[in-house]
Protein backbone atom coordinates (compact mmCIF):
# COMPACT_ATOMS: atom_id res chain seq x y z
CA UNK A 1 0.00 0.00 0.00
CA UNK A 2 1.49 3.08 -0.62
CA UNK A 3 1.58 5.60 2.06
CA UNK A 4 1.56 9.87 1.53
CA UNK A 5 2.80 11.73 4.35
CA UNK A 6 1.32 15.28 3.41
CA UNK A 7 -0.24 17.90 5.89
CA UNK A 8 2.87 20.32 4.95
CA UNK A 9 1.19 22.18 3.53
CA UNK A 10 -2.48 20.67 3.80
CA UNK A 11 -3.26 20.42 0.15
CA UNK A 12 0.22 18.99 -1.25
CA UNK A 13 -0.73 15.25 0.29
CA UNK A 14 -3.82 15.91 -1.37
CA UNK A 15 -1.92 17.06 -4.38
CA UNK A 16 -0.04 14.25 -4.24
CA UNK A 17 -2.71 11.63 -4.09
CA UNK A 18 -4.27 13.14 -6.72
CA UNK A 19 -1.37 12.43 -8.96
CA UNK A 20 -1.24 8.95 -8.00
CA UNK A 21 -4.48 8.74 -9.08
CA UNK A 22 -4.13 10.83 -12.21
CA UNK A 23 -0.81 8.67 -13.67
CA UNK A 24 -2.39 5.21 -12.76
CA UNK A 25 -4.05 3.21 -16.15
CA UNK A 26 -7.62 2.30 -15.00
CA UNK A 27 -10.92 2.19 -16.13
CA UNK A 28 -12.10 1.75 -13.06
CA UNK A 29 -12.42 2.07 -9.57
CA UNK A 30 -10.46 -1.41 -8.64
CA UNK A 31 -8.05 -0.63 -10.98
CA UNK A 32 -6.43 1.95 -8.69
CA UNK A 33 -3.59 1.44 -6.02
CA UNK A 34 -4.54 1.47 -2.39
CA UNK A 35 -3.19 4.89 -0.69
CA UNK A 36 -3.10 5.88 2.69
CA UNK A 37 -2.84 9.60 2.65
CA UNK A 38 -2.05 11.34 6.06
CA UNK A 39 -2.66 15.03 6.72
CA UNK A 40 -0.62 15.78 9.57
CA UNK A 41 -0.97 19.23 10.77
CA UNK A 42 0.73 18.63 13.98
CA UNK A 43 4.52 18.46 11.98
CA UNK A 44 6.28 21.44 13.26
CA UNK A 45 6.84 24.62 10.40
CA UNK A 46 9.75 23.10 8.53
CA UNK A 47 11.59 26.45 8.00
CA UNK A 48 11.28 27.49 11.41
CA UNK A 49 13.66 24.53 12.41
CA UNK A 50 16.04 25.18 9.87
CA UNK A 51 16.27 28.30 10.61
CA UNK A 52 17.08 28.03 14.11
CA UNK A 53 13.95 29.83 15.28
CA UNK A 54 12.47 26.91 16.76
CA UNK A 55 14.45 23.87 18.06
CA UNK A 56 11.31 21.37 17.32
CA UNK A 57 12.76 18.86 15.12
CA UNK A 58 9.92 17.94 12.88
CA UNK A 59 11.49 14.52 12.13
CA UNK A 60 9.87 13.48 15.21
CA UNK A 61 6.51 14.04 14.41
CA UNK A 62 6.85 12.42 10.79
CA UNK A 63 8.00 9.40 12.33
CA UNK A 64 5.58 9.40 14.60
CA UNK A 65 3.10 9.97 11.38
CA UNK A 66 4.69 6.84 9.76
CA UNK A 67 4.40 4.96 12.23
CA UNK A 68 0.49 5.54 12.16
CA UNK A 69 0.69 4.79 8.94
CA UNK A 70 2.91 1.99 8.83
CA UNK A 71 0.14 0.29 11.44
CA UNK A 72 -2.13 0.94 8.84
CA UNK A 73 -0.67 -1.46 6.22
CA UNK A 74 1.66 1.50 4.05
CA UNK A 75 4.75 0.29 3.14
CA UNK A 76 5.74 2.15 0.35
CA UNK A 77 5.95 5.72 1.90
CA UNK A 78 6.32 9.86 0.34
CA UNK A 79 7.12 12.80 1.62
CA UNK A 80 5.04 15.42 -0.11
CA UNK A 81 7.00 18.45 1.05
CA UNK A 82 10.44 19.69 -0.35
CA UNK A 83 11.89 21.36 2.42
CA UNK A 84 11.45 18.13 5.00
CA UNK A 85 13.98 16.90 2.55
CA UNK A 86 16.35 19.20 3.89
CA UNK A 87 19.01 16.65 5.71
CA UNK A 88 18.64 18.43 8.83
CA UNK A 89 15.27 17.15 8.85
CA UNK A 90 15.17 14.24 6.58
CA UNK A 91 18.36 11.91 7.60
CA UNK A 92 16.93 11.96 10.99
CA UNK A 93 14.03 10.70 9.82
CA UNK A 94 15.19 8.23 7.39
CA UNK A 95 17.56 6.66 9.93
CA UNK A 96 14.96 6.03 12.13
CA UNK A 97 12.72 4.81 10.01
CA UNK A 98 15.33 2.16 8.02
CA UNK A 99 15.79 0.99 11.64
CA UNK A 100 11.93 0.93 12.87
CA UNK A 101 10.64 -0.33 9.70
CA UNK A 102 13.06 -2.17 7.60
CA UNK A 103 9.86 -3.48 4.82
CA UNK A 104 8.76 0.22 4.66
CA UNK A 105 10.51 2.20 1.47
CA UNK A 106 10.80 5.23 1.36
CA UNK A 107 10.76 7.42 -1.63
CA UNK A 108 12.82 11.02 -2.10
CA UNK A 109 11.22 13.48 -3.68
CA UNK A 110 14.61 15.61 -4.94
CA UNK A 111 15.93 12.40 -5.74
CA UNK A 112 12.81 11.26 -8.25
CA UNK A 113 13.14 14.76 -9.49
CA UNK A 114 16.25 14.57 -10.85
CA UNK A 115 15.21 11.19 -12.39
CA UNK A 116 13.04 12.86 -13.90
CA UNK A 117 14.97 15.45 -15.81
CA UNK A 118 17.31 12.99 -17.15
CA UNK A 119 14.87 10.89 -18.25
CA UNK A 120 12.17 13.20 -19.62
CA UNK A 121 14.32 16.20 -20.38
CA UNK A 122 17.59 15.21 -21.54
CA UNK A 123 18.72 18.40 -23.49
CA UNK A 124 18.15 20.59 -20.44
CA UNK A 125 21.18 21.83 -19.14
CA UNK A 126 20.43 24.93 -17.40
CA UNK A 127 17.44 24.47 -14.54
CA UNK A 128 15.21 27.49 -12.81
CA UNK A 129 14.50 26.84 -9.14
CA UNK A 130 11.62 28.19 -7.22
CA UNK A 131 11.23 26.91 -3.32
CA UNK A 132 10.97 28.33 0.48
CA UNK A 133 13.73 30.19 1.34
CA UNK A 134 14.73 27.27 3.52
CA UNK A 135 15.16 25.04 0.94
CA UNK A 136 17.11 27.86 -1.03
CA UNK A 137 19.60 27.91 1.97
CA UNK A 138 20.05 24.19 2.30
CA UNK A 139 20.81 23.99 -1.69
CA UNK A 140 18.32 20.81 -2.02
CA UNK A 141 17.88 21.55 -5.54
CA UNK A 142 21.04 23.06 -6.00
CA UNK A 143 23.29 20.48 -5.12
CA UNK A 144 21.45 17.57 -6.50
CA UNK A 145 21.59 19.25 -9.96
CA UNK A 146 25.18 20.08 -9.50
CA UNK A 147 25.69 16.37 -8.49
CA UNK A 148 23.99 15.52 -12.37
CA UNK A 149 26.03 18.47 -13.72
CA UNK A 150 22.87 20.55 -14.45
CA UNK A 151 23.20 23.97 -13.98
CA UNK A 152 20.68 25.73 -11.08
CA UNK A 153 19.80 28.89 -11.88
CA UNK A 154 18.16 30.79 -9.28
CA UNK A 155 15.06 33.72 -9.18
CA UNK A 156 15.86 37.18 -8.53
CA UNK A 157 12.57 37.99 -6.25
CA UNK A 158 12.87 35.12 -3.91
CA UNK A 159 11.19 37.64 -1.20
CA UNK A 160 7.71 37.80 -3.16
CA UNK A 161 8.21 34.17 -3.49
CA UNK A 162 8.26 33.43 0.28
CA UNK A 163 5.39 35.47 0.51
CA UNK A 164 3.41 33.53 -2.00
CA UNK A 165 3.72 30.43 0.19
CA UNK A 166 3.88 32.02 3.92
CA UNK A 167 1.72 35.22 3.28
CA UNK A 168 -0.93 34.61 6.15
CA UNK A 169 -3.99 36.14 4.22
CA UNK A 170 -2.60 36.03 0.52
CA UNK A 171 -0.03 32.97 0.66
CA UNK A 172 -1.00 29.77 -0.83
CA UNK A 173 -0.75 28.09 2.57
CA UNK A 174 -3.43 30.05 3.88
CA UNK A 175 -5.64 30.53 0.59
CA UNK A 176 -5.21 27.20 -1.80
CA UNK A 177 -8.80 27.09 -3.27
CA UNK A 178 -8.61 29.34 -5.18
CA UNK A 179 -5.03 30.83 -5.12
CA UNK A 180 -5.06 34.11 -4.65
CA UNK A 181 -4.35 36.27 -7.91
CA UNK A 182 -1.65 38.09 -5.50
CA UNK A 183 0.14 34.23 -5.01
CA UNK A 184 -0.08 33.56 -8.45
CA UNK A 185 1.44 36.79 -9.79
CA UNK A 186 4.09 36.36 -7.62
CA UNK A 187 4.87 32.82 -8.76
CA UNK A 188 4.95 33.52 -12.24
CA UNK A 189 7.04 36.97 -11.77
CA UNK A 190 9.30 33.81 -10.15
CA UNK A 191 9.30 31.82 -12.93
CA UNK A 192 9.79 34.88 -15.77
CA UNK A 193 13.31 35.84 -13.63
CA UNK A 194 14.47 32.16 -13.91
CA UNK A 195 13.90 31.73 -17.46
CA UNK A 196 15.35 35.43 -17.59
CA UNK A 197 18.76 34.06 -15.85
CA UNK A 198 18.79 31.22 -18.76
CA UNK A 199 16.42 28.39 -17.12
CA UNK A 200 15.51 25.92 -20.05
CA UNK A 201 13.39 24.24 -17.31
CA UNK A 202 11.76 25.35 -14.26
CA UNK A 203 11.22 23.34 -10.61
CA UNK A 204 8.22 24.29 -8.85
CA UNK A 205 10.50 23.12 -6.08
CA UNK A 206 7.82 23.51 -3.16
CA UNK A 207 4.49 21.95 -3.18
CA UNK A 208 1.89 24.49 -2.83
CA UNK A 209 3.75 26.20 -6.07
CA UNK A 210 1.66 23.66 -8.32
CA UNK A 211 -1.36 24.65 -7.34
CA UNK A 212 -1.02 27.97 -8.40
CA UNK A 213 0.57 27.12 -11.89
CA UNK A 214 -0.96 23.85 -12.85
CA UNK A 215 0.06 24.30 -16.80
CA UNK A 216 2.94 22.09 -17.79
CA UNK A 217 4.61 25.03 -19.61
CA UNK A 218 5.22 28.26 -18.87
CA UNK A 219 5.82 30.48 -22.55
CA UNK A 220 7.34 27.53 -23.89
CA UNK A 221 9.65 26.77 -20.86
CA UNK A 222 8.78 23.24 -19.43
CA UNK A 223 7.30 23.70 -15.43
CA UNK A 224 8.67 20.54 -13.43
CA UNK A 225 6.28 18.94 -10.41
CA UNK A 226 8.17 16.98 -8.30
CA UNK A 227 5.19 15.90 -6.93
CA UNK A 228 4.55 14.20 -10.16
CA UNK A 229 7.70 12.38 -10.54
CA UNK A 230 7.18 11.13 -7.10
CA UNK A 231 3.86 9.77 -7.94
CA UNK A 232 5.40 8.38 -10.69
CA UNK A 233 8.19 6.43 -8.67
CA UNK A 234 5.47 5.33 -5.98
CA UNK A 235 3.13 3.61 -8.45
CA UNK A 236 6.21 2.05 -10.11
CA UNK A 237 7.42 0.55 -7.01
CA UNK A 238 3.81 -0.63 -6.30
CA UNK A 239 2.43 -1.62 -10.01
CA UNK A 240 4.42 -1.09 -12.23
CA UNK A 241 1.99 -2.26 -15.18
CA UNK A 242 -0.20 0.11 -14.39
CA UNK A 243 2.01 3.47 -14.37
CA UNK A 244 0.44 5.66 -16.84
CA UNK A 245 2.82 6.44 -20.57
CA UNK A 246 4.82 9.99 -19.94
CA UNK A 247 3.39 12.59 -21.75
CA UNK A 248 6.20 14.71 -22.67
CA UNK A 249 5.10 18.97 -22.09
CA UNK B 1 -8.72 12.85 13.70
CA UNK B 2 -11.04 12.80 10.87
CA UNK B 3 -11.05 9.77 8.95
CA UNK B 4 -12.01 9.95 5.43
CA UNK B 5 -12.94 6.50 3.75
CA UNK B 6 -12.15 6.86 -0.31
CA UNK B 7 -11.41 4.84 -3.25
CA UNK B 8 -14.53 4.54 -4.04
CA UNK B 9 -14.27 6.11 -6.83
CA UNK B 10 -10.67 7.41 -6.90
CA UNK B 11 -10.64 11.32 -6.72
CA UNK B 12 -13.94 11.18 -4.37
CA UNK B 13 -12.42 10.84 -0.84
CA UNK B 14 -9.21 13.14 -2.09
CA UNK B 15 -12.11 15.66 -2.95
CA UNK B 16 -13.60 15.05 0.04
CA UNK B 17 -10.16 16.05 1.96
CA UNK B 18 -9.74 19.02 -0.39
CA UNK B 19 -13.08 20.01 1.08
CA UNK B 20 -11.90 19.05 4.76
CA UNK B 21 -9.11 22.11 3.50
CA UNK B 22 -11.25 24.42 2.09
CA UNK B 23 -13.88 24.66 4.64
CA UNK B 24 -11.12 24.57 7.87
CA UNK B 25 -10.26 28.01 9.06
CA UNK B 26 -6.51 28.15 9.26
CA UNK B 27 -3.48 30.55 8.33
CA UNK B 28 -0.57 27.77 8.53
CA UNK B 29 -0.20 24.30 8.32
CA UNK B 30 -0.51 23.84 12.01
CA UNK B 31 -4.21 25.28 12.19
CA UNK B 32 -5.64 22.36 9.79
CA UNK B 33 -6.66 18.94 11.14
CA UNK B 34 -5.45 15.79 11.28
CA UNK B 35 -6.94 14.07 8.62
CA UNK B 36 -6.31 10.39 7.36
CA UNK B 37 -7.66 9.47 3.89
CA UNK B 38 -8.00 5.76 2.67
CA UNK B 39 -8.33 5.45 -0.97
CA UNK B 40 -9.28 1.64 -1.07
CA UNK B 41 -10.02 0.06 -4.48
CA UNK B 42 -10.42 -3.40 -2.91
CA UNK B 43 -13.57 -2.14 -1.69
CA UNK B 44 -15.56 -3.81 -4.60
CA UNK B 45 -18.61 -1.98 -7.01
CA UNK B 46 -21.35 -0.97 -4.63
CA UNK B 47 -23.72 -1.05 -7.61
CA UNK B 48 -23.12 -3.83 -8.87
CA UNK B 49 -23.71 -5.84 -5.55
CA UNK B 50 -26.92 -3.55 -5.10
CA UNK B 51 -28.35 -4.99 -8.34
CA UNK B 52 -27.50 -8.91 -7.22
CA UNK B 53 -25.00 -9.06 -10.23
CA UNK B 54 -22.42 -9.91 -7.34
CA UNK B 55 -22.92 -11.75 -3.55
CA UNK B 56 -20.00 -9.83 -2.27
CA UNK B 57 -21.20 -7.41 -0.04
CA UNK B 58 -18.66 -4.31 -0.06
CA UNK B 59 -19.32 -3.52 3.46
CA UNK B 60 -17.49 -6.25 4.41
CA UNK B 61 -14.12 -4.43 3.00
CA UNK B 62 -15.51 -0.76 4.09
CA UNK B 63 -15.43 -2.45 7.85
CA UNK B 64 -11.69 -3.93 7.35
CA UNK B 65 -11.02 -0.62 5.78
CA UNK B 66 -12.16 1.88 8.69
CA UNK B 67 -10.18 -1.02 11.31
CA UNK B 68 -7.09 0.05 9.55
CA UNK B 69 -7.95 3.48 9.99
CA UNK B 70 -8.76 3.41 13.55
CA UNK B 71 -5.80 1.46 14.20
CA UNK B 72 -3.70 4.59 12.92
CA UNK B 73 -5.99 7.07 15.22
CA UNK B 74 -8.85 8.13 13.14
CA UNK B 75 -11.86 8.44 15.08
CA UNK B 76 -14.63 10.71 13.40
CA UNK B 77 -15.18 9.05 9.93
CA UNK B 78 -17.07 9.73 6.29
CA UNK B 79 -17.44 7.86 3.88
CA UNK B 80 -16.63 9.26 -0.03
CA UNK B 81 -19.49 7.42 -1.48
CA UNK B 82 -23.25 8.10 -2.30
CA UNK B 83 -24.39 4.66 -3.07
CA UNK B 84 -22.10 3.21 -0.14
CA UNK B 85 -24.77 4.83 1.72
CA UNK B 86 -27.56 2.46 0.18
CA UNK B 87 -29.02 0.38 3.58
CA UNK B 88 -27.48 -3.26 2.58
CA UNK B 89 -24.22 -1.60 2.31
CA UNK B 90 -24.49 0.91 5.13
CA UNK B 91 -26.61 -0.33 8.06
CA UNK B 92 -24.48 -3.55 7.60
CA UNK B 93 -20.97 -1.48 8.27
CA UNK B 94 -22.36 0.80 10.22
CA UNK B 95 -23.90 -1.80 13.21
CA UNK B 96 -20.02 -3.59 12.34
CA UNK B 97 -18.35 -0.32 13.27
CA UNK B 98 -20.41 0.53 16.13
CA UNK B 99 -19.91 -2.73 17.86
CA UNK B 100 -16.21 -3.07 17.33
CA UNK B 101 -15.45 0.47 17.95
CA UNK B 102 -17.61 2.48 20.26
CA UNK B 103 -15.46 5.38 20.37
CA UNK B 104 -15.82 6.15 16.61
CA UNK B 105 -17.94 8.56 15.08
CA UNK B 106 -19.73 7.92 11.90
CA UNK B 107 -20.98 10.74 10.19
CA UNK B 108 -23.70 10.07 6.72
CA UNK B 109 -23.49 11.72 3.91
CA UNK B 110 -27.18 11.52 3.05
CA UNK B 111 -28.28 13.10 6.18
CA UNK B 112 -25.75 15.57 6.61
CA UNK B 113 -27.11 16.70 2.79
CA UNK B 114 -30.64 17.08 4.20
CA UNK B 115 -29.90 18.78 7.31
CA UNK B 116 -27.41 21.16 4.97
CA UNK B 117 -30.58 21.93 2.81
CA UNK B 118 -32.97 22.31 5.58
CA UNK B 119 -30.23 24.77 7.27
CA UNK B 120 -29.10 26.78 3.70
CA UNK B 121 -32.00 26.52 1.60
CA UNK B 122 -34.88 26.75 3.42
CA UNK B 123 -37.10 28.21 0.72
CA UNK B 124 -36.05 24.87 -1.60
CA UNK B 125 -39.21 22.65 -1.98
CA UNK B 126 -38.28 20.93 -4.94
CA UNK B 127 -35.07 18.67 -5.40
CA UNK B 128 -33.58 17.69 -7.85
CA UNK B 129 -31.42 14.50 -7.90
CA UNK B 130 -28.74 12.87 -9.75
CA UNK B 131 -27.26 9.98 -8.91
CA UNK B 132 -26.28 6.58 -10.02
CA UNK B 133 -28.71 3.76 -10.65
CA UNK B 134 -28.21 1.91 -7.59
CA UNK B 135 -28.84 5.30 -5.50
CA UNK B 136 -32.10 5.56 -7.63
CA UNK B 137 -32.75 2.47 -6.95
CA UNK B 138 -33.08 1.67 -3.18
CA UNK B 139 -34.85 6.17 -3.19
CA UNK B 140 -31.43 7.23 -1.04
CA UNK B 141 -32.01 10.63 -1.98
CA UNK B 142 -36.04 10.11 -2.72
CA UNK B 143 -37.33 8.71 1.04
CA UNK B 144 -34.73 11.12 2.90
CA UNK B 145 -35.95 14.34 0.94
CA UNK B 146 -40.17 12.83 1.77
CA UNK B 147 -39.34 12.40 5.22
CA UNK B 148 -38.23 16.47 5.49
CA UNK B 149 -41.51 17.25 3.19
CA UNK B 150 -38.87 18.00 0.84
CA UNK B 151 -39.72 17.21 -3.37
CA UNK B 152 -37.41 14.56 -5.32
CA UNK B 153 -37.20 15.38 -8.75
CA UNK B 154 -35.73 12.58 -10.91
CA UNK B 155 -34.14 13.86 -14.80
CA UNK B 156 -35.55 12.48 -18.10
CA UNK B 157 -31.85 11.08 -18.91
CA UNK B 158 -30.86 8.25 -16.24
CA UNK B 159 -28.70 6.19 -18.80
CA UNK B 160 -26.57 9.26 -20.00
CA UNK B 161 -26.13 10.34 -16.25
CA UNK B 162 -24.67 6.62 -15.64
CA UNK B 163 -22.48 7.00 -18.44
CA UNK B 164 -21.41 10.06 -17.22
CA UNK B 165 -20.42 7.97 -13.92
CA UNK B 166 -19.59 4.52 -14.98
CA UNK B 167 -18.57 4.80 -19.13
CA UNK B 168 -15.18 3.10 -19.20
CA UNK B 169 -13.66 5.47 -21.77
CA UNK B 170 -15.53 8.36 -21.01
CA UNK B 171 -16.86 8.61 -17.68
CA UNK B 172 -15.60 10.32 -14.80
CA UNK B 173 -14.29 7.07 -13.00
CA UNK B 174 -12.18 6.16 -15.88
CA UNK B 175 -10.99 9.44 -16.59
CA UNK B 176 -11.51 12.61 -13.96
CA UNK B 177 -8.54 14.59 -14.29
CA UNK B 178 -9.73 16.52 -16.40
CA UNK B 179 -12.93 15.09 -17.08
CA UNK B 180 -13.71 14.40 -20.88
CA UNK B 181 -16.39 16.51 -22.49
CA UNK B 182 -18.27 14.34 -22.98
CA UNK B 183 -18.99 13.14 -19.61
CA UNK B 184 -19.48 17.21 -18.43
CA UNK B 185 -22.05 17.15 -20.99
CA UNK B 186 -23.99 14.07 -20.17
CA UNK B 187 -24.16 15.37 -16.24
CA UNK B 188 -25.17 19.38 -17.42
CA UNK B 189 -27.77 17.61 -19.33
CA UNK B 190 -29.28 15.67 -16.00
CA UNK B 191 -29.20 18.98 -14.31
CA UNK B 192 -30.78 21.16 -17.32
CA UNK B 193 -33.87 18.06 -17.39
CA UNK B 194 -34.41 18.05 -13.41
CA UNK B 195 -34.43 22.01 -13.45
CA UNK B 196 -37.32 21.06 -16.42
CA UNK B 197 -38.87 19.30 -14.38
CA UNK B 198 -39.44 21.68 -11.46
CA UNK B 199 -36.17 21.53 -9.04
CA UNK B 200 -35.06 24.34 -7.39
CA UNK B 201 -31.82 23.05 -6.66
CA UNK B 202 -29.87 19.96 -7.77
CA UNK B 203 -28.16 17.56 -5.79
CA UNK B 204 -24.87 16.04 -7.49
CA UNK B 205 -25.81 12.83 -5.99
CA UNK B 206 -22.42 10.69 -6.74
CA UNK B 207 -19.08 11.52 -5.52
CA UNK B 208 -18.08 11.95 -9.14
CA UNK B 209 -20.47 14.42 -10.34
CA UNK B 210 -19.01 17.64 -8.76
CA UNK B 211 -15.65 16.87 -10.56
CA UNK B 212 -17.63 17.40 -13.55
CA UNK B 213 -19.65 20.10 -12.46
CA UNK B 214 -17.61 22.33 -9.13
CA UNK B 215 -19.44 25.64 -9.82
CA UNK B 216 -22.64 26.76 -7.31
CA UNK B 217 -25.23 26.88 -9.30
CA UNK B 218 -25.87 26.28 -13.12
CA UNK B 219 -28.59 29.07 -14.57
CA UNK B 220 -29.31 30.46 -11.16
CA UNK B 221 -30.01 27.24 -9.75
CA UNK B 222 -28.22 25.61 -6.51
CA UNK B 223 -25.87 22.55 -7.25
CA UNK B 224 -25.81 21.11 -4.26
CA UNK B 225 -22.50 19.02 -3.32
CA UNK B 226 -22.87 15.93 -1.05
CA UNK B 227 -19.54 16.16 -0.04
CA UNK B 228 -19.36 19.65 1.36
CA UNK B 229 -21.67 19.44 4.10
CA UNK B 230 -20.08 15.67 4.92
CA UNK B 231 -16.98 17.84 4.97
CA UNK B 232 -18.22 20.24 7.08
CA UNK B 233 -20.48 17.58 9.64
CA UNK B 234 -16.53 15.98 10.15
CA UNK B 235 -14.56 19.59 10.71
CA UNK B 236 -17.58 20.43 13.17
CA UNK B 237 -17.49 17.31 15.21
CA UNK B 238 -13.34 17.50 15.76
CA UNK B 239 -12.84 21.36 15.87
CA UNK B 240 -16.07 23.44 15.93
CA UNK B 241 -14.45 26.50 15.55
CA UNK B 242 -12.52 26.17 12.65
CA UNK B 243 -15.16 25.67 10.57
CA UNK B 244 -15.17 28.04 7.79
CA UNK B 245 -18.78 30.96 7.35
CA UNK B 246 -20.92 28.66 5.05
CA UNK B 247 -21.35 31.09 1.62
CA UNK B 248 -24.56 30.68 0.24
CA UNK B 249 -24.64 29.84 -3.52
Amino acid sequence: MIGVLGGMGPQAGIDLASKIVANTLATCDQDHIPTLLFGDPLIPDRTEFLFGRSNVNPADSMIQAVKNMAAAGANVIGVACNTAHSPPIFDVFRREIEQAYPLVTLFHLIDETMLGILTHYPDVKRVGILSTTATYQFRLYDDALVRYNLEPIRPQNIESLGKAIFDPLLGIKACSSPVTDEARQWVEDSVDSAVRGGAEAVILGCTELPLALSAATRAGVPLIDPSTFLARALIRAVAPDRLTPWRVA
